[in-house]
């Protein structure tokens, strides 16, 4: 062993023991005969002090030491003249006897701190020195925690932890899979998991009836703001429950991991909420509950009025932001600019400020009378000092979005959005499908396994686009944490499921077989659910992006710059595979 | 919620109670005006009772039942009145009022019992009936209790578990990579990792001096008996350490889990054998202790005489099987067809009887006085009643090897390879490279990585084919359960071992440049080991083949046949990835 402590645990009672300490140079100074070394490891930092009347030679080599160079130190615990209050070892420094270098460094590209001067492309290529930063290292810290937690309560509660395969059959349903050539069977190609979700499922049906796995999975997405080609989930699923089995243990799951990992308490039941009403109120199946600003409808007050862009919109609905009518024509200007960007798409904003007087003073004042206005404060509960917030258009769904943007937005802007603060709720009541446009046809919006809802069943025959599923997700802040589902487990139910679905039986066959087979053989009721680690850990840490939670994340190209991968093969490696490469057809 | 309680824990205490249980018929049997259904889970099994005379119709549902039907049984907890012993739950049976069957179940294809009708095949294709069988489900209940004691283990030691990534760079060096078309760098591949090596050396680059991680890795080979083409390593690594302080944490870490795993104390410090003396000694770097039979040589006593194949040989020993004189003339021509066959290779065998009289006689009797026989029988110290076999050779390793065999068939067949005895030992001083016949170089033994013993760094430019390595093997049973070395931290030495491997600069750079740059920046001395998941669960379980601790396995052939995976891509999806199926080159 290099070290007999590390460089975060000694203390004013270890005074007069001799130590070895081994780590990086965070930083060192000269100062008058003295030479001052911060030594720097996972644990903490600790200073080193070399005293040139005592030993110039050793002096000497410490003032040579370079910004991250690997060094030995052995020597005697000390208290110190001029204590550190914001460092657990500032109590003592070592006075240092020996110094061995154990490994040069380069100047390393950015500093060595939490603020560092290197950018998100530097700090990626040089991944290895960013994780030396506090900052980046916790967020392992935390990552490792909490799967230990999660690990710990779902096997206390039972549950098998099961590793499902990585090589496995390609699915053109659902998200691109990335796909593996197979050497020893040519022409052929296994497929990453987007998830294990079908193996879960078999593994309900030989009767391991408490399963989970903290695993891989993968998608061939082309990459937005906050998604990885690969991605960690906590995958579960149990047999024999129904919907409120699963969530009521996946909320104490949560609760567990709220009160260990952050010291938080929540000790009310999760809000369950219908998806219809999420879309109502917060136009977003994962609506951020640390604020209000709920959606009000004003169709009924607002048309009719010979404001054709109102009268001619299907919908027309708006919130209100308490205490902002004091935002200035550049503020709501910059509004509307916003909501008309073209990732939102709103063709323009209204707004209305509730003045001291309680009377409304709206952007479209010369189509609406006082008495209206006042009619629409009434529905906001507005008062005086607020700010009205309108979008209309002709796709309910659309505007809705349009207006969840804003919300979020005048959330952001007022401080609603507290990354203290967590607001959990399950969504539930999921449509079992939703119309693609794409496609032409009816999708999944879960995926073809989920259960619909027992008194929906019917409607599979009449209206298809009306059944509900049993279905949830868990939403945290705007987040959409986790989500499961009650599965089929009846063949039949799953074979007409995969009919609406625009399957071919033949196709159904070929792509699930294995499926719909086993279910010939005893499947059990079972449902499950699945939690995105990558999102938790960085709702925890409170991070912008997940990709500070994973060591070696790639970027938006899919690329990981540190390995430089992916790369060309050789050809050999090619022949082998009994592949060519070929331009892609043109579109 | 379908069941109240598990199908394995009612007990006399319970009786009275009502109760709804829920799982699988594993049998039923009419008895008169009775109906007994032994109802099965992952728990255990319990019998319910109906009775005819008392709700004829409910008897009638009961008496329709099919093996594997999922049914959910509402009753009455009573005691027995013939009790059954060997069942947990055989106090009590459960007297039934209500019958639902929640699934039906077509005859499976074989039965679900330990002792099953079901062939190798059959049992892989219906995978989750085969899971079903207790001594099936038992190995995957045994997998996770033992990596939950792992991540106990090592998270109590301060180890940080770290997930790296799965989409790598392809590195030719090594067996075979798995690769992954990456869509959106067309004519780029990903590789699958084989081992996380390079990126945990890039975590203690990084300064997570504590690393494990219980991962996936993969390997594109030639299956052999009892490889996987996905496989699970428990990959470890520290900072600041020697090689002393990671084979004592490891070897900590396994009797802890031979202790909670397996009730086995394990004492004593494992034996840590040089490679040279487990070749000299048992013709292998990882033999079997669980018995003796070490190799004696004989080149000494035995050339000289006469008898040209071994006056011709480069190495002439044998082994001393105990009380094995009783052989008869066909059991040691069975032995010499043994050697004989291709896969060993020797060319023939002499024996040597020691008989009551302490004569000894052998097969070779003609070239040997017996002084000299005598003198023989002294170096294997053996006694009346033993058995000398004795292999010769002209290349001294390949005859160590073939006497192995020999020695492993022995210990076979004379009941010394007890699977419930366990000889643990680390094989530790291990050359440091190997010589390659097809690649006509040196080769790491380990890998590129590894370490050299300090004092044999001179030998790098003298005798390269000497020089050891700090490198360690740990070996349970003839098992090589783990692996490991002290690595390189300085990108010179680095650069040398690339250099002797044959590498140019330039492929070094192209190859490893990244973990040679890493070094750059003040890399710690490091070192690590990995051990293997499949093989420590297999060990415990008592178990062949690792398949059958494997949820999923795959075939000798790579293939998942329950999944009917590889299968082909649509051409689409080759259209997106830039890829075409091409004919194999000829060799």
């Amino acid at each position: 062993m290099y070290r007999s402590n590390t460089c975060g645990e000694l203390r004013l009672a270890d005074a007069g023991k001799e130590v070895t300490l081994a780590g990086w140079v965070q930083r060192s100074r000269k100062m008058g005969g003295m030479t001052f070394v911060d030594l720097r490891d996972r644990y903490g930092i600790t200073q080193v002090v070399f005293n040139n009347e005592v030993d110039a030679e050793l002096c000497e080599s410490a003032n040579k030491l370079g910004r991250e160079y690997v060094i030995q130190v052995v020597g005697m615990v000390a208290e110190r003249s001029s204590k550190n209050p914001h460092l657990p070892t500032g109590d003592i420094e070592i006075i240092a006897r020996r110094l061995t270098v154990l490994n040069r460094s380069e100047v390393p590209p950015f500093t060595i701190e939490d603020d560092t001067d290197g950018g998100d492309d530097l700090r990626m290529k040089y991944r290895y020195l960013d994780l030396r930063r506090g900052c980046v290292r916790s967020n392992l810290e935390l990552r490792h925690r909490m799967t230990m937690e999660v690990r710990r309560y779902l096997d206390g509660k039972g549950f098998l932890e099961v590793e499902t395969p990585m090589l496995v059959g390609s699915t053109p349903e659902g998200a691109r899979d990335f796909v593996v050539p197979s050497r020893m069977n040519p022409g052929q190609f296994y497929a990453l998991p987007q998830s294990p979700q079908t193996l879960k499922q078999l593994l309900m049906v030989s009767g391991i009836d408490r399963y989970f796995q903290i695993v891989k999975c993968f998608r061939d997405e082309d990459l937005r703001a906050d998604r990885q080609p690969e991605f960690t989930q906590i995958d579960c699923e149990m047999s024999y429950v129904e919907q409120d089995d699963i969530i009521n243990l996946f909320e104490g799951m949560a609760k567990h991991l709220f009160k260990e990992l952050r010291g938080v308490e929540l000790t009310e039941p999760f809000i369950r909420m219908p998806w219809a009403d999420a879309m109502k109120y917060y136009g977003s199946d994962k609506p951020d509950l640390r604020f209000g600003m709920q959606f009000v409808e004003l169709m009924d007050v607002m048309r009719g009025h010979g404001f054709s862009v109102f009268d001619n919109a299907a919908y027309v609905g708006g919130i209100c932001a308490e205490g902002a009518a004091v935002y200035t024509r550049k503020q709501l200007d910059q509004l509307t600019e916003f909501v008309k960007r073209p990732q939102i798409g709103a063709k323009g904003m209204v707004y209305a400020r509730v003045e001291a007087d309680g009377n409304v003073k709206s952007s479209v004042d010369k189509f609406y009378t006082q008495e209206t206005l006042q009619e629409m404060k009434g529905k906001f509960g507005a008062k005086p000092g607020d700010l009205i917030l309108i979008l209309s258009g002709d796709d309910v769904m659309k505007t809705r979005k349009q207006l969840c943007e804003l919300r979020l937005e005048m959330g952001r802007q007022l401080g609603l959005r507290d990354k203290n603060k967590f607001a959990c709720l399950w969504v539930v009541d999921f449509p079992m499908f939703e119309w693609s446009e794409e496609e032409n046809r009816l999708m999944a919006m879960h995926h073809p396994f989920t259960h619909p809802k027992d008194e929906d069943i019917p409607l599979l025959d009449t209206d298809p686009a009306a059944v509900r599923a049993d279905a949830y997700d868990m939403v945290i802040n705007g987040v959409e944490v986790g989500g499961g589902s009650i599965r089929i487990h009846d063949s039949a139910l799953q074979a007409k499921m995969f009919e609406i679905l625009g399957f071919t039986p033949e196709r159904a066959q070929e792509q699930f077989g294995f499926l719909m087979n086993a279910f010939k053989y005893g499947a059990p009721p079972h449902g499950g659910l699945a939690y995105g680690l990558d999102r938790w850990v960085s709702l925890f840490a409170g991070l912008d992006s997940i990709r500070d939670c994973i060591a070696f994340p790639k970027n938006n190209s899919g690329r990981d710059v540190m390995l430089d991968a992916p790369s060309a093969l050789d050809v050999a490696q090619l022949d082998e595979l009994s592949l060519a490469i070929v331009s892609p057809t043109e579109d």
